[in-house]
């Protein structure tokens, strides 16, 4: 475990109350599933949901995802000042608005689905707007931006913690309130480079094998980027050989992306399900599936991104997102478009009826040759 | 053009009414979604999805889905004498009545997502069902199911353009009604034998490539439904060569399916999109497809089905379904899967908040190495 943990005794504490869910739960959702008029098997991915839904309910039907919760952080990033991205930072601060007022993409996705939303200023460079004027809003704002991982560590330990602990209390609070599904996105230009910094330390892939455009850089701001992340892998190589998770993230994450690796770890505390949005969200799943491998029983991947490096990241975790619909967005919008399919799971559970119940013949058999 | 088809000089007037949608349009939803507070194109598919919808519209906003009408044809099959099936052919009608009860996997995915429902009995063996109890029941019964088309042909052309017109006025009336959108669903144990006659007839396709377990044949019955199928592709071997579509529809298809390429047909006439559902749906849209190009520009598949040869068919037709997630069932589920995309891809192109709107900076911009 991570080095730099010991100073956060408390946070360890928490971690280690994590528990996976009883795998012995699923023959018993398995077999309802096969009970149901159709089949067995024939509505795919949608079973293995439904079965995953029961297993994190600890075994408890009928399945719920709702009211459900988007957790929108948002933060800025110092090593923008290298030009890794395509738009200038002012865009964190106007976009937030854009969230707030109800224009951005997960705004209107969010709406549409009847999901919640929440917004947390994890750290902007732009003045803090009001809570009073947005009420989905709450400022945490843990800095002006992170400092320019390519040259010194994005934030210390503790204002690592403090994101974390932030993302998981929010969580937890929601959860009492009695949300059932929670769901991250973020909003923070430059961050496909931390994120891409992250996954490269965690697991060990080259920069070159995993950057991309982020929201739209030609083939030589590609090549940049790269770069700069070669570097900030190089000036950071001791926490990363250490395998020090909080070190490393420290050093190259970003403060909106440690709040969702928080509300990843908030949702396996809470034992409700977590939908994971695309490339930024899915380094902040990583970050905290590194610091409590638990959190894999408890999240769902909503969407592939469509940056290049996403195949090789899903390999290494051994999972296949729900969607693949060539979103690179961000915001949390490949959760708002999967989150229908979370729902159609918990109904096709509840509400299907049974062989028995409907009076259809549901004994298969096999023709002779 | 088919040669039968000049028997029936109404139906082809109405086949020769339905128009392409006008590309020109596309440019007018492209520079809309360009402009919406995002990178450009990173909301991937939804944004084709949209200006799909625009041009099906003829260039009207807001983009609007509802009401939304899936029609779930259901039939039976004299082939099931041959044993393809794993299923006996009682439970077409038990699922028909299970359907309409509402406890079938359509049942619950159309109502949860608020699809209206229609289930028209093509031509099933069991006895009638009575349309004043199920008031979403139709009964057109062309038949006590179809003739076993190993033997001789499935229906007579007669039938089969009954069945197509069928499904056009069906849409045509729920188009009259306000219905914006339709969708594409059926029910009749055996069906996938006839869906795959009907790709290796249209597509030069070896049946032993196309065929598949459907509901769930084990090997040695997949190789024997592979030679049922051989031998029905032998026996009407002067239609497939002549490239007679109605010829081969009557001799390989079934009621359900061509009722159903007749709503396809239909939603072109009506200028509505139509959600196409898994393999048997997708053989309906074949033979649309091969009565009238146009209806292409009308359609979105649904979602990819797990029968083996469907890769091999997308590969024919170039197109990519929109969901990939091992549906296996029919019944229209992926289309209710799939609704929620285009109700977001709609939304999206409505509620977003433009750049200038939002005064968001929008210009991007490289970084130079």
């Amino acid at each position: 475990m991570s080095a730099s943990l010991n100073a956060f005794p408390g946070f360890v504490c928490r971690l280690d109350g994590i528990r996976r869910v009883d795998e012995a739960l699923e023959s018993a959702a398995r077999a309802h599933l096969d009970d149901l008029t159709k089949p067995r098997g024939s509505l795919g991915r949608l079973e293995d949901i439904a079965a995953r839904l029961f297993m994190i309910s600890g075994g408890h039907a009928p399945l719920c995802v709702e009211p459900s919760l988007v957790i929108v952080a948002s933060g800025d990033h110092g090593v923008a000042e290298e030009g890794i991205s395509a738009f200038p930072q002012e865009v964190t601060g106007q976009m937030l608005r854009n969230i707030l007022e109800g224009g951005a993409g997960i705004s209107v996705l969010s709406r549409l689905n009847g999901m919640e939303m929440l917004a947390v200023d994890a750290g902007g460079i732009h003045d803090a707007l009001s809570e009073a004027q947005y009420p989905k809003l709450r400022n945490l704002r843990l800095g002006r931006g992170t400092a320019n991982l390519a040259r010194t560590c994005a934030m210390s330990p503790e204002q690592c913690v403090r994101a974390l602990v932030y993302g998981m209390d929010t969580v937890r609070y929601a959860a009492e309130q009695g949300v059932r599904l929670v769901a991250t996105g973020e909003m923070g230009i430059g961050n496909t480079t931390p994120a891409t910094a992250l996954f490269c330390a965690l697991y060990g892939l080259e920069p070159e094998h995993v950057v991309g455009p982020g929201t739209g850089l030609n083939s030589s701001g590609v090549r940049h980027k790269a770069r700069v992340i070669r570097q900030a892998l190089e000036l950071h190589r001791n926490v990363v050989a250490d395998r020090d998770v909080l070190g490393v993230a420290a050093a190259l994450g970003g403060y909106e992306i440690m709040v969702l690796a928080g509300v990843v770890l908030g949702a396996a505390e809470s034992r409700i399900p977590v939908l994971v949005d695309g490339f930024i969200s899915t380094s902040a799943y990583a970050v905290a599936h590194a610091l409590c491998p638990a959190v894999a029983d408890y999240a769902f991947l909503a969407h592939a991104s469509a940056e290049p490096g996403y195949a090789a990241i899903m390999k290494h975790m051994g999972r296949t997102p729900l969607l693949g619909l060539g979103f690179r967005l961000g915001e949390g919008t490949g959760c708002a478009a999967a989150f229908p399919l979370l729902r159609a799971a918990s109904a096709i559970y509840n509400e299907m009826a049974t062989f028995s119940g409907a009076d259809v013949t549901g004994t298969e058999r096999q023709p002779v040759e």
